[in-house]
Order: C-alpha cells, then sequence, then structure tokens
C-alpha cells in the first residue's frame, strides 16, 4: 500500500526515498553481503561462498511488499529475506548464508546505513539553508526592521540580525548532524548477543563487518542498548525545531498585513484556486507541517527504549516506523526550508516602513535610559514621565518635548534622532558579524 | 514509494487498506460527486451536470502518486485532484466541478469518510477480542492464578478475572468506538468558512451533502475547530492503550519461566530461525509495538490543534500523517490481539503451581485478618508476628502454627485452610459475572 | 519542595489549588473515611470504631510533606498515610483503618475525587468563555473581518463567525467535561482484585463506598485497567487543544500590524518593563502556553496504560505527576482565556478597514463566480482572465472593467458591488446563529 | 502550592532541590547581581552601583511564592522580581538594576545555571550508575544466565555481561551529559537581542557576564534560537531512556518466578502492608516511573521550538516547567536505580538453575551449527531434523542421539557437551572486558 498521496507536503526531498522500502532492501542485502565477506576474512566460511551469497544480495531480486507480507509470521522482515536469500543462493553457499547473525542484527545494521544516509542528504539541505541564510544576513545587515516581543514591535532590529539568528538555528542544526557519525555502528550479536555461532572470531567478524559498511565498531552489541537510536532521536527532533522556528517566521512575516517577505515561487505555486491574488508561502508552510511530526516521533522512539533483556518484546518493532518517519519529515522539513528560502523575496522598505508604524513609542525605552544616564533622573521618575506620554497617544516626539521631565532635558531634536531605529541598532551588526564568521568557519574546519 | 516492508507486523489488518491512497482517493472523488448532486438538489447546477461530474469521480481514473506528486504545488493533494477531475469532465459541466468548494472541505470530509470507515473495521476487531476473552473469563472462573503486583507474586486471582479485567479494556474501547458516530461530520465552508459562493444555499448544500455521504451535518464549518480531530485521537488512543494492557499481560504470562500462556501460532510463526524450540508470543508481541506508536500520534494531533484563523498555516497539513499512521497502528493493534487471543493456549495447570509457588506466602495476610477479626488479636500485633515467620522462610504453614501469638489462635489445619489459594478468592467470581452481564449487554443494546 | 515560581502563568485559576497536595490529602482521608462507613454499613465494622476513624480523617491531621517523604519506602503515598491516620486512630478501632484494601485503591480514588472536582472548576471557566463568546458573536454578526488563509488574507468572515467558530470549540469542550462523570469511579479491590479480605462483601462495599463519595461504582475493580484515566486524558488534551486555537488567534489578531483586538489589563498586565507602550496580549499568551503542556501529557499519561497484572511496576505511579499537571496546566489555560476574553476590546473598524487592505483582490473568486453561473463564461476562461488582472496590481475595479473577458459582461459598478466585502459573507449569520442556538440549548438542556 | 506528595517517588536526589524555586531566586539574582558586576567592569555603571545591587542578589530577602504570584502581571517572575530588588537596592544604585537587560535574559540565563548544577548532580548519580555496573560485570563475568529474547529463553549468556550492557547504557548517559557543557550559555539581548541600551559594550558585557557565571559566551543572543534547549531535552531523554532499561531489566528478574534478583532495601522498603512476605523492586519500579516523564517532557519541549521573530507568544513561557520537570524526574530516576542497584542481591545459582529450565533446547542451534560446520550436514537438512526433535519434547539430548541426521554424526557426549550452556558463551568475556575498558577509560580520561 502506498502513501504518496500526502508525500508532496510531507515527504519532500531526497531522504524519502533514501528510507523507502527500496532502501531498506538494499541495505538489509548489503549487510548479508559485507556479512558473509567479513566471515569470509575472518576465515570462518569460504571466499567463494562468501562472494556466491554476495553475488544474490541485490535488491532487484527481491519484492519488498512479498517480504513485508512474510514478515507476519516472526515478526520481522529480515527473517523472510534471509529465507529468500538462501534460497537464491542455493547449493553449499546456501548453509552460509546470515552465519551466526540473528534478524536484529540485520535490521538494526541496516537501520544504521539508512540513517547514515538520510543524514547526509539531511545535512547538504541544511547546509544549503545555512549558505542562503547566511547571503541574506550579509546581504540585509543594516536593513532595519520591527523587534517583535510577542508579536508587538518592540525595539527595532535589522533583517540581517534575524537572519543570521536564523543562520545560527541552521547552524546548530549541521553541526548536530555532524556529531552523528560516530552513533552509526553496526549492531551483530547473534542470537543473544554473545555471537556464540562464532565461537572466538565475533569480535574480529564485527570489526570486519564495520569496514565494509563504512560504520562505526561498537565496544559490544547494542541489540538492547538503544542510547544510539536516542541520539539520532534527539539530533533529528533539534533539527526540525530549529526548521520550525524559520519556517513560522517566514510565514509571520509573509502575513498580508506584515509583507516583508513573499515566496514566490514557481508557476501555480503557493496560489490559491479560488483567490487568484494569494501568495501562499507553501513552502515555509510545508516545512511547518513536516517539522511539526518531530516531537511525536521523538517521544515514540525514547519511549521505547527500554528493550527487555537480549531482545525486546516490542520496543524493537516499535522503534521502526517512527525511525523512519522521523528521518523522512525532518528530511522534508529541511527541503521545504531550503525551498522556501530560495523563493523569499524580501522587502527592505516594507520592513522599514512597519519599523515606523509605531511612531516610536518601541523606542521610548531609549529616552527613559538617556534621562537616566546622561541626566541623572532616577529610573522610575524616568519611566513613570515617558509612559505617561506613550500611553497618551500624540505624535510623540512633541509629546515627550513637551513632558515637564523629558522637556527638562531633551530638545525635540534629540527626542526625534533618539526614537529614530535606525539609530539604534546596538550591536545588531556585531552579532550578525560573528554568525557568518562561524558559520565560514564550520564551512572551512 | 511504498512503505509495506514494516507493514506486516505495524500495519496488519484491514485498517490499513480502509486509510491507503486508493481509500483516500476513493473518499475525496466520493466528496467531489456528492457535492456536486447536492448542489443540484439544491437547484445551484444542473442535475445533468452533477451526474457528468459524478461519472468521472472513480479511483481507477487517476494515479495517487501523480496526485502526490502535483501536490507540492499548492500544498494539498486535493487542488491536483481537483484540476484533473475537471479536465475529464470537460465541456461545460467542467465549470461546476468543485463549485463553491476548497480543498479543505474535500480533504477534511474525505477524511471523516475514511475514519468513519476504518473505525467500523477496528470496532470489529475490538469486539472480536472482547467476543474472545468473554469466553476465556467464562470458561476459566475458577482457574486459580497467582496474583501479581509489581510483578511479584500477591494474594490469588483466577484467570477467569484477569481474562474479565481485559475485557473491560475491549468493552471500554468498544464504547468509545461507539459514540465516535456524531464525531463523523462532513466540512464545507468554501475558501473561509462562509460558503460565500453558494449565495444562500450554504446550509442546504450542507445538509445535502451530509446526507449524501451518510456523514453528520454540524452546526457550522470546522476548518480551524479541531475538536473532532481531538475527540477521534482520543479515542484512538484510548483504544490502544487498552489493547497494549492485554498484550504486555500476554507476553509476561507466556515467559518460559511463567509458562501460564502459550501463542499457538500455524506453521513457522512465532519461531525463531536459530532456536527452533521457541514459540514467541510473536501476535502481542506485534500488538503492543502497533500500540506502542498510539500517544506520540495522539500527541502531534493535539499540538497541531491551533488553526490559525480560517485555515491553518501548517497545522492542517501536519494532521495528515498522523491521523492515518494512528488509525492504522490502532487497527493493526487490535488485530494482532484478535489474532493473539485465538492462537492462546490457557495452561490453568501451570496458574495453579505457580499459585503455590510461594507457599502461603502470598496469603499471610489472611491469617492476619483471621487473627484479628475473629480472635481480636490487635492488627499491629498480628501483623508483625506473621512478618515475623514469613521472613524465617520455613514451610509456612508450620512456622506459623509454632508461633507464640498466632500458634495461640489457630491450628495448624486452619492456618493451612487459610493458606489454600482457591479458597481465598473473594469476590473473584462476582466481578467476573459483572463484566460477562456489561459484555452482554453491550452487545445486544 | 515548592513549585510556586512558574504558577502565575501556568497555574492560575482555582484547578491549581484543587490538585495541590492538601486538597489531595484531604482526598485520601475522604476516602479512608467513607470505605470505614461503608464497611460499618455493611455490618464488617463496628460502627462506633468508623466514626472513630472518620474523626482522625481531617487534613490538618497530617502533613503532606512528611507523607511525601514517607512515601519512599513504600513507593506511594498512601501506606505512610495510612500508618499515621493508624497511630492516630489508636485503640481497637486502629485494626480497622483501611480494612481490606490496597494503597492503589486509596490513591486512585482519591485521583478520581481530585479529578472530578478540578474538571468542576475547569468546566465552570470554560463555561464562562462559551457565555462570553456568545454574547461577543452576537454583538459582532456583522463586523466584517478579513478571512484568513494560511495567514494570508482570504475572502471576508465577520468577526462575528471568527467568535462563533471559537464558540463552537467551548462549547465542544464543555461537552467533553460533561460526559466524564461516569468515568469517575470508586476503585476498591484490595491487594489483587479480588477484595479477599471482605468475604463475601466486597461488591456491598464498594456501592456503599461510591455512594458516601458522590462517584460512580464500576463493574469491576479498575487497577490496571486504565481507561479511565485514558479518557480523563483525552478530554483534557481535547479542552487545551480548543483554548490553544483561540488563544492563538487572539494574539495573531492583537499584533501591532493587525490590531484587530487589544487585551487591555489592569494596572501594569501585559506591560513591558522597558517598552511602555506595548500592550502584551498576556493573558492569551499565557492561555497558549499552558494548554501546550498537553500533548506531552496526554502521552506520558496514554504510554503509561499497559499496567502488569494486578498491579503495574511503574506505569502506575508514573500518572501521578502527569496526571496533577494535566489538570493543572488546562485549569490554567482556560482560566487565562477567560480573563484573556473578560480583557478584550474589539476593533470593528480596524477589522472592516484591514477587510480592504487587498483592495478586491481576496474576492476575486466572485467575479469569476459571476462570469461563470450568470453569463455562461467557462469557468477557466473566467479565472484566467481575472487572474491575469490581478497579478497586475493596478486598481482592480478598473483593471477588470477593462479586462476584454470580464468588461464584455460586467460593468464597473457590477464589479465594484461584487469586491464590496460586506456584500459577501455567505452564510456567515446563519452560521453564528446556529452557534448560538446550539450553545443556548446546552445552557438549558 | 507544594507538590510534595509525589516527590519522595517521582523527584528523588539532589536533582529536585537544586530545580525548586529557592534555586531559581537564586540563580536569578546571580544573573543580576553578575550583570551589574560585568557593566561595572566594563565601565557602563559605577562600581559602588553594582556591588550595591550585588548586595540586595541574596534570596532569603524575597519570597518566592510572592514573586509567582505577580508574575501573573506581565507573565514571568523575573519582572517582579527586579522591581523587589530594585526597591531594595534604592538610591541611585536602583537605577542600574538589570540594565538594559529583558526578563527573558534573566529567565533564560538563569535556567542554564540551573541545568548546569542540576545536570552536575544528575552526572554523579549517573557515574555512581556506571561504577557499580562495572563492579558487577566484573564480578559476574562467568555467571551463566538465560538469554531472554521476546521474554522466551534463548541462547545463554553471563550475568556480567547482561550488566556490561547495561553499563554502556550508563557510560553514554555520562557521555550525553559530559558534552552539554558548551551549552549552558549565558542570554543576553535586550529587550530584542541587539542589546542596543549597552549602547556598543554589548558583546563586551556579555562576554563579563559568562565569566561572572561560569557559563559559556554565545556568538549571538538565542532568546528564539532554543536549540540549546532542544540539545538538553534530547540529552536527558537518551539520560532518562538508559535508565528505564535497566530499571525494567531488574524488575523483571526480580518476578517471583525468575527470581535471579532481589532488591534487598532498608527495613520497610519495597515491604507490602499487605503481603509481608514480598520484596518488591520498589528502587527499579520508581527508577521506570520517573523515567517514563522523559519522552512527553522532551516532546513538549520540542514542540514548543517555534519561538516567534525576537520573543515567543507563549512558547518560550512553555519551556518553564517540562524543562524543570524534565531535570527533575531524570534526576529521580538516576537516583533510583543508584538505590536499586546498591540494594541488588544477585542470585548467580538461580541464574545457572535457571539456564537449565528448557534442558538444552535453547542450544539447539548449537548441534544444527556443529552438523553444517563439522561435517558438511546442508543447513536445512541439519535445521529440520534438530526442529523435528525440539518439537518432540523428549530429554534433548536423547532425542538427538536418536535422531538419524544427527546421531549419525555426533554421540550423546559430544551432544552434551554442545548443549551445556556455559560452553556457549561465545563472545561474551571479551565484551564484557571491552565494556570494563571504556568504563575506565571514561574515568581516567
Amino acid at each position: 500500500m502506498s502513501d504518496g498521496l500526502f508525500d508532496g507536503v510531507l515527504a519532500a526531498g531526497p531522504v524519502a526515498d533514501l528510507v523507502g522500502d527500496a532502501a531498506w532492501l538494499r541495505a538489509m542485502l548489503d549487510v548479508e553481503a559485507a556479512l558473509a565477506r567479513a566471515e569470509a576474512d575472518a576465515g570462518l566460511i569460504p571466499a567463494a561462498h562468501a562472494e556466491a551469497i554476495a553475488a544474490q544480495c541485490r535488491a532487484e531480486f527481491y519484492d519488498a511488499a512479498e517480504i513485508g507480507t512474510a514478515a507476519t509470521e516472526v515478526g520481522n522482515p529480515a527473517a523472510p529475506l534471509v529465507r529468500a536469500l538462501t534460497e537464491r543462493v542455493g547449493g553449499e553457499a546456501a548453509g552460509f548464508v546470515h552465519f551466526g547473525a540473528t534478524s536484529q542484527d540485520v535490521v538494526d545494521t541496516a537501520a544504521m546505513l539508512i540513517a547514515r544516509d538520510a543524514v547526509a542528504a539531511l545535512a547538504e539541505d541544511v547546509e544549503a539553508c545555512g549558505d542562503h541564510l547566511a547571503r541574506l544576513a550579509s546581504a540585509h545587515v543594516d536593513a532595519v526592521q520591527p523587534g517583535r516581543t510577542l508579536l508587538q514591535h518592540a525595539v527595532p532590529v535589522t533583517f540581517g540580525l534575524t537572519a543570521a539568528n536564523w543562520l545560527s538555528g541552521m547552524d546548530g542544526a549541521a553541526d548536530r548532524l555532524t556529531t552523528l557519525s560516530g552513533t552509526f555502528a553496526v549492531q551483530c550479536g547473534g542470537a543473544a548477543g554473545t555471537l556464540a555461532a562464532l565461537g572466538e572470531h565475533g569480535p574480529d567478524v564485527v570489526r570486519r563487518l564495520a569496514v565494509h559498511l563504512g560504520l562505526a565498531e561498537p565496544a559490544l552489541p547494542w541489540h538492547t542498548e538503544r542510547g544510539r537510536v536516542a541520539t539520532l532521536a534527539g539530533a533529528l527532533g533539534g533539527v526540525s525545531a530549529s526548521v520550525a522556528k524559520i519556517a513560522g517566521d517566514i510565514t509571520l512575516l509573509a502575513q498580508t498585513e506584515v509583507a516583508e517577505v513573499v515566496e514566490q515561487g514557481p508557476g501555480g505555486s503557493g496560489g490559491s484556486s479560488t483567490m487568484p491574488h494569494k501568495r501562499n508561502p507553501i513552502a515555509a508552510v510545508s516545512a511547518a507541517a513536516a517539522a511539526a511530526q518531530a516531537p511525536g516521533l521523538v517521544a515514540t522512539l525514547l519511549s521505547a527504549s527500554a528493550h527487555e533483556h537480549q531482545r525486546a518484546a516490542g520496543s524493537w518493532h516499535a522503534e521502526w516506523r517512527p525511525l523512519r518517519e522521523l528521518l523522512r519529515s525532518t528530511g522534508s522539513a529541511a527541503r521545504w526550508l531550503r525551498t522556501s528560502l530560495e523563493r523569499l523575496h524580501i522587502d527592505v522598505d516594507r520592513m522599514r516602513a512597519n519599523a515606523e508604524l509605531t511612531g516610536g513609542y518601541a523606542l521610548a525605552e531609549r529616552v527613559t535610559s538617556e534621562l537616566v544616564t546622561e541626566h541623572g533622573v532616577s529610573r522610575a521618575k524616568a519611566h513613570d514621565a515617558v509612559t505617561a506620554r506613550c500611553v497618551a497617544g500624540e505624535p510623540l516626539v512633541d509629546a515627550l518635548a513637551a513632558d515637564e521631565v523629558v522637556g527638562a532635558y531633551l530638545s525635540a531634536e534629540r527626542i526625534a534622532e533618539l526614537l529614530d531605529p535606525a539609530s539604534y541598532l546596538g550591536s545588531a551588526r556585531v552579532f550578525v558579524e560573528r554568525a557568518l564568521r562561524q558559520h565560514h568557519a564550520r564551512k572551512e574546519g
């Protein structure tokens, strides 16, 4: 049964295929092939048999749906795949298929291959988002934008700083993914984690298997110590969280009344069948929807962590779907964010205009500060005077200039200067530069 | 891309297909056909056009994967489906396809059709579990079994009571599903929930649409008031929770050391490729794994409940996958539990033997009670005397008979009677009968 | 240790106290008193002893912190409370304290008392929100407001309809809470659910206990069938979800650029220490923050549902905190929403002005429809013509009038009429009336 | 309102106090004091004023409950604390309290101090668990124990390997916590993240503030980029997951029928008021219950990650409770596990006896392997022959010796050797040694 109907939104980008049935089949077969070769290298099975086995480890020889159906009998897809593989190999070599291993060894190691490749593809989209954001932060370092707290205008920021803040999220996401490489390790323990069927060759086979597959070699089997799964879940949850922040902001900035950004997609994208004028930020919306899948999936994976004894009675099986979904939805989130950023048109004039919407009220703090720091007025007195004038609602410069307390120290000109958003950006530029430096350092190092 | 590899375990039973792409395509087309007819009935569009539209509303005319891919442009599968449908209809009638509706009307109403049918199929499996449990409770009403608290032996129960407790869970689950019928309502609001394009005919069309589809008619559009989704999520989460309890208990009772139940599946099921003697309770394990998906999915659906204004910027899209998955995994959980129950062999002799494992220690409470109620010993004194002898570890009847306090009031014979599990079952039988009565009342009423 | 620092936001309203330690202590003691009396009524213990016990069942005699600390030994607070109660009762009556019951009976039944009272208080706030929303819907039934989909302007709605949509959420929430009454049932099963220590009197005691406490009488003990907890969790999750929707919309409508509503709180509320002009919608924000706790807590409760055998090895204990928190945060969410609504100032002029922001573009659909339905233009042709003019960005009436296709059928006057938001509200008024009727029907019946 | 009633179970250990109100008050005041000093160092405010401020930054001067109540007005506890502090400072210095900062700066930086200290205390318990497990693994390296997969006996393991597997979980948990140090960074951005009120001194003040508090200096403010919170959540979720695995296994091994371990707590602990013989593994059960809180709390924190613009409208407030709870419950989980391990009595004789329960059936794989590898029988043929004899249920050595295929190659003596669990432990010892080596390497470096 296919699930493609919603995949345009929730399973965009390259990760979707990398975690699909075909990829899983390939990964499980890669494990079987590598296992046979590792065992041949270790002198446990004849090299010719290993090659005979490896020759049959090609995904096109098997049918995922059939394997999935047969999984019903023993409760996992590795068992029927091994059976089918054994049949294809035939002859003497058949006796050495899957030698000494257990189903979980194959599924878990395949999961690591899948996760490694999916994370690599995901990381590429995350990096692309970061690069794009670095360009935006750099290009708009001086573009005044209203700061917004609790969705109310606050003191001004720059769009450069907004983009730098987003960039720090993407760089953090990229860092998370980078540190995962050691997490992707072979699982190989045999029936109960002792590799008893391999005699004394167990550790040697594991080491060689890891080399063959390009995975890490674990100190001991981790069949029921799922720290690796938890680490992966946490990292992907973090990536989705960072995407969600940016996608949400884009959607808010694209609001009709705000209009500081527009997603200008190709042809019909973002259009509405009934409202032809609309420019829905559909890529950002899709990114948010995909990212919203993560918290529940992370919770499911963490809830399934108490694997009983030497193989879990359900918690192992319970991991399969959410791990796949978490990779897929995080991949979709990153890809959609990348698309959104590529489509994004920035309206710096509108940002500037919006920053002046509140006529200086957002900068009243500054008048207070000047009274306190430059003229020795007590903070309470200054704050009360300024507040009183703000509530009034008159043009603020005049109102403040006319105030007994404020007017006593500050001229209308000085007040106007103080209320100019472009002159009250603090360390915005420094922070942008730091974010860019950090980003470029990542790329180089 | 197919997801079938893990479906044997996590998507068993009839629900899987009922929530698949084909079913969704069919449901969306059913909505379009019913909408056209409702509008014709209301005099809004010519009846012939409605029939021309309905004639093209057949799932086999469209390709789910194609629709899914095209969904990327506008962010939902209804829009490209409407386009494809309109093309097929052609001519004048084409102008009346999807008339006055918006994509969300189609997707949400289709979701209700999908959910209604999936819940009906799920309910059948839940009912079958209940019927089977009623038989077990009835058959084993007197079968003594150790009670277990914190996985330690406690005072005895009967397997009849255990099954009755499970039964009450399944009956509760069935009740939840029954009460959902009013939840499945048409969503029809047009571009912003006013049905403006239908002039004054809006409510009339909604009413007729509901009749055509066999869904409830809502007081007003619910496009961004997702109480129905939350209700459905809560009910499915509750069903999965009840399945999880029973599946977990079966797995524990099937433990090698406990061995009070065995899943005797067909041929290879539950076997292990490396340990031919094993009888893994694979159906119960699969039920537990499927049920474990629910809490995270429910959380995702509840987290997506704050739909902004007249159409959510992401939260709507975020519902699609978890709603489908929640139906599918709950369906799989119920089907696997049914399978497990059908396979279950009950070993009442082993239950009785296990109940005597602790040699009466679990019934020490009873000796305490008799001392207190029949012989006026203070509870503290009686408790301390009994406890002191329990710790000793000697054969308990003799130890208690020899105790200064206990022996003063009770003979060894009386103590032996008191420590016989079969004589200390309290209201177990009454509770079983009540559960059965409740179950049969459900079935009749 | 106190947790009060964040309670102003996350634990507002009356529910907080109703789920606090003092309330729990009281509830557990109420259970002990009622149990003794029920057993006296049933002839199991002398009435005088029951009264002696009940006399000591007063919360002020005990120290919650002490009980909490002592809970460490056996793993629940009922056991040390029973010990302390037994000590206070003294004499012969002491032997009948907690007679035949187990700790879980006390904690679970107390939880039901707590939940019942908390839900009643919560329901009052939900009802108050509903009443307020009914007034808003009624008062603003004709107030034109931009419809917004994906945060972009769509065809117009009325604020009356917006409020009616919110109202339907609150009425749904109230309905959920109303249907919970049967869920609040006594749990009484003794050591393993058989009430063995009560001989044949078990069911009679349970019935009388239920009457004494005003709780439902269950068919059988539910110590390890947690459907009731799941039902309660689902309902509270649903209430929080409905609150989240409304709170989110208020926050969005209060945005500086939108300014359609303002929370006008008392004195300092919603102000900013550094930006005196701000009117933060702090009540709506707090409601959203409190409501955001629910999905994770519901998931935790559902995840803890597989209670092993006759008493869970951890899942029971795992329920205590999230059940309390879920009641508390949902209570806080409802109270904050009520506060927000009471503070809410509606700016209908701004709504109308915003509705005209897009200069008719949002109504382009209407021109398309008129061309199709009144003038027989094909939908595709009409849509394309209108779309082409919308993209242009010129004043829309003129642009459309000048269009070859549109102008051929519609005059500028007719186009202007069609683009007037107040004339394109469809069934908005009907839907408002229905929501109000439904609300009033709830209140009456 | 106090929450202490359930704290014995769910808030054990030192973390509980480290995240309590008193600790939060202290942390927020530490931030204010350090801010004043950092600003004095940077030449922004007079050093004497900074000291006057710092002198009032003592927790005992303020009342957490009062602050919590006042938080209602502006929606966070920092604002009323700053007001109270300003009042106490008085005079000219009062004007420099909280200078240039915003409430979120204080709460977020305090949260980092709280988290840093809580994580340090948690890490100590995790390390203690690891040390204890290392001792267990070392002491029982040769103790044969049944391997168990899906709760059914599989091939044997050693308890040393079981403990080593647990140890790898604890070492992983400790590693997670170690890598968090860079996550604990100062948050200081002022009203909108530009530190505008500090002129050009912003970055300098941040740097000095970080030094004063012993926190990391971030590249830019992270007020709405919550990657740090997500990282912390993921790490704590991972620690709880690893605890849950071990606690679950202990509970299973302590089952009456399994009895391989016993928690021997002091005096009353683990006892049952009604069943004096019981030895409930109450510490492990409490660890599991505390650990079960994590997944939902992690989900809540991740769900709250999309902080709008320059300050979130609810998502920030939504973090406070779950962050505190996650630290507290993970702390409780680790402390209870440590307690459980300290109480744990290992019964190696019972393990050995249990390993022989299945009379060699679990080792049938070995006979199959020997037939294949040593005698050239095809795997299928060998497997079928062995399986056939296993189902029979006769004493296995004899049954196999009598088998046509098996008996042709293997003597009864050889079969008996092959079925001896102690001779089929594969690489168990090597894996134990590796886990120990890894553990000791952690401790040293």
